[in-house]
């Protein structure tokens, strides 16, 4: 499926566009549309369910918008910038790296401003859309910047780059709140910013994103053992080590259980890896697309001691972070508690230290869209989108047959017994195959039809999607039925009756 | 109850806290803690459902960051201002009305900047802090500026004011989605942006807000109509007109077909008012704290023709606006048609029109509070969160009497139980009156607890948290029980047995 083929779809279907296009659009900004919103509470419901519920993780909701001296602390002031180049004569800006890798087709990781203006030069690298002279070359910082109130005593803002600090700096409430014990998680939803220098790949990166960071607070030596780790032990995972990278060698199938014993990471990391291709995969993105990449020495961010990511292999874009699982150290609160000047050492077993962090940090606009490119499939001139009933944007949705004799006042009590058993449902009037195929589109597992014969039989036909197949189910059995097929322990085949 | 109680449980309880604390604070910014999290999602989930499900209402969901261009359109550029004034002395910025009307104790509502100015000099009005000089006076632009891309080729950024506009903008791919036909509704959830000159609220007032803005797109024709106003036109609100206000009359009770008949509003905005009032109420807000008030023609936005609001009248803060219905007619459209060059207009029944706009703008942060407030009991030394359980953080907290004799294990297991069934549960462990204590500050529906009994006669003692009963259940009736309790079909006095 190439990649116009699934933004054509995306745009026409209402799941997303680029923002502000009445004024000529602004590269980084993608807009929601109806399925799209949909589609993102979905992904995110699943993902804080599982926390909240299963790993046990508070949650909290910070601003997006803090005062500057939150960042000098976690180091985004000083570090978080990209070597960028100006062009003299158009006065574009471009990541030196990023043009420089173009034209040397090597890797730039962990290369310095002296050493890329010097390989700059010696390229004869020149402004890719004017051939200017490409002289004016300094680190860039990606963050958004304001000021905050009026006047002289306004102070300097940022838009935050990751949700993470908002949660490390009230860690002594989260830690009273957990009762001064550890382990304990917290999770945060939201949105994060970084002013991209050129961004052109759609969800994939964007200046503004959503994000949801899980961050456990741990003892270190709480590190080597994660309390539900053997419930994962034996799952398997595709896995490129740092070392498979520097060794230019290809990811391998291991079980979750062999990272650890090998010594490529800890039972924290190496359980979230599990948990997240598990998540991945109930979200209806092909585990054959999936894989976990640790990060190489010199591409690991300043903060962290080891950190993987799960990866998703797209046709389009090549491959994209997901999610990234980092063992953070103590030094974030470390440079809080250096920065404020308010403690953060907890007294645990006589043993005064700083609490160790290993973050998750999930991406939300990027699973969207590596679920869109999963789950589309072409079949002749159909094409549709194989969503699991967990994240279809719809469940299900119910049409009236015709649009008289009292058949949409029929469908409409339908549509309103299933809103009251909680599905996810659209009600639609029109010709049904147009429907069918617009349901098709938006992803939709079943349909339903009310018809003539529905008020003889009370019954109506059920519509699965992938497979076209129509069965006639009781209304009385509705809502189990469908239960049953979208928690996937009823057989579509065995669902009611054949239609004769 | 005194706003220190409030505040105090708030932040010891973990509802909400002042963020960036460790940093000494930053007024107009406050981060919700694990149970105000939980609250918020609660609050947003009813009104998007009411909005989705009843009012068929597209999602959509946009950056809160965009290319000021938009907000020349909007015209927030130039008029979403506030009067400042600053101390030539300490530098302090004030609402320069503010300042006068604390002074003169009058209304300045529609007074102009050289009127202000004239009148703090006449009043010889200082800095409140210092008692300077006040003599720098100016329009201060209430919106967060910043510069998106790097190097020359950036373009000025703004942060949000509101969602509505962002809206707006996508409306001909709205308008397409919704197959051309009008009315049709978009709601659209997310923070905006106030960079007050000196918030000192609470939740009330902050530079970072959550929103949830529906729009109505409409045939200005049918603003006389709308399609459900049959199910509201006996409901009774009280109303403080702008007639009432001008003439210094207090409010009075008008059922919601009243407000139409004496032509004091349509039926759009009176049909929104009841719809908002129930949904108020059910989060669990005292009827008899809200009023419909509308706006005086001096305070309307420069946008509408006629604004209402819904106050929450606290005993803390005074009247706080909960949500504000305003026909915006075709203001918006037309002014991005006109500084967009798009064209807005639609074609329907052989007439081209741009279309009317109803809003209906709910803040989310005033709500929690007001939630808060409301639901606040003291019974002795008792405090309790009356919530019910439609917001209720937790619905249900289930407890083992003891951490031993494998009571945590089977009590987990009515947790899992529960979490399958959906319900929003909290697993706990402690002295039993210790976690009824927590749990009544937590607001917390109903406890469970098991006991040593409840291996033998399969039961636990529920317990309600208003009235603090007690009740013994069989573990199989549970989840029904609790979903009929929940959904308020159960009386609690014919629960299960009473306790011997």
């Amino acid at each position: 499926m190439a990649k116009d083929n699934i933004l054509d779809v995306a745009k026409r279907r209402g799941f997303f566009w680029p923002s502000f296009e009445i004024y000529g659009g602004c590269a980084g900004f993608f807009t929601y549309g109806p399925l799209g919103s949909l589609l993102k509470l979905r992904v995110e419901k699943m993902i804080r369910e599982h926390y909240v519920n299963n790993e046990r993780c508070m949650m909290i909701e910070a601003p997006v918008l803090s005062p500057e001296d939150a960042w000098v602390a976690s180091g985004h002031v000083e570090s978080f910038t990209d070597i960028t180049v100006e062009c003299q004569k158009c006065g574009e800006a471009y990541r030196a790296d990023h043009l420089l890798e173009e034209r040397t087709k090597k890797s730039t990781d962990g290369i310095s401003l002296p050493q890329v203006q010097k390989m700059l030069q010696k390229n004869n690298v020149k402004c890719p859309k004017c051939n200017g002279s490409l002289d004016k070359i300094y680190d860039y910082n990606l963050m958004f910047k304001t000021f905050i109130g009026p006047g002289k005593n306004k102070i300097s803002g940022c838009l935050r780059p990751e949700t993470a600090q908002t949660t490390y700096m009230p860690f002594r409430r989260l830690f009273e709140l957990a009762r001064k014990k550890l382990p304990f998680g917290a999770i945060q939803f939201g949105r994060s910013f970084r002013n991209e220098i050129s961004p052109r790949q759609g969800l994939v990166r964007l200046r503004e994103f959503s994000q949801a960071e899980a961050q456990f607070f741990l003892d270190p030596k709480q590190k080597g053992s994660h309390p539900n780790f053997d419930a994962v032990k034996d799952v398997k995972l595709t896995v490129l080590t740092k070392h498979d990278q520097t060794m230019n060698k290809k990811g391998k199938v291991m079980k979750v259980s062999g990272l650890v014993k090998k010594k490529l990471t800890n039972e924290w990391i190496a359980y979230f890896l599990a948990v997240s291709v598990e998540l991945y995969k109930n979200m209806g993105i092909d585990e054959g697309m999936l894989r976990c990449r640790q990060h190489k020495d010199d591409e690991r961010s300043f903060y962290s001691s080891d950190t993987w990511d799960v990866e998703f292999v797209s046709k389009v874009y090549g491959k994209i972070e997901l999610v990234g699982i980092a063992d953070r150290t103590d030094y974030d609160l470390k440079r809080h508690e250096e920065f404020s000047k308010n403690s953060m050492a907890v007294n645990i077993d006589g043993r005064k230290f700083i609490p160790h962090v290993v973050e998750v940090a999930y991406g939300i606009d990027r699973p969207v869209y590596s679920i869109l490119e999963s789950c589309m499939k072409k079949d002749g001139d159909r094409v549709y989108f194989s969503f699991p009933p967990a994240v279809s944007p719809y469940q299900v949705a119910v049409f009236p047959l015709v649009r008289k004799d009292g058949l949409p006042e029929e469908a409409r009590g339908i549509y309103d017994l299933l809103i009251d058993a909680g599905f996810y449902v659209l009600y639609d009037e029109g010709f049904i195959g147009k429907l069918y195929y617009r349901q098709d589109e938006a992803g939709t597992s079943f349909c339903l039809t009310y018809d003539y014969d529905s008020k003889k039989d009370k019954s109506v036909t059920i519509r699965n999607r992938n497979d076209q197949k129509q069965r006639r189910v009781k209304i009385k059995d509705l809502v189990g039925t469908l239960r049953g097929l979208i928690n996937g322990q009823t057989d579509f085949e065995k669902v009611g009756k054949p239609i004769k």
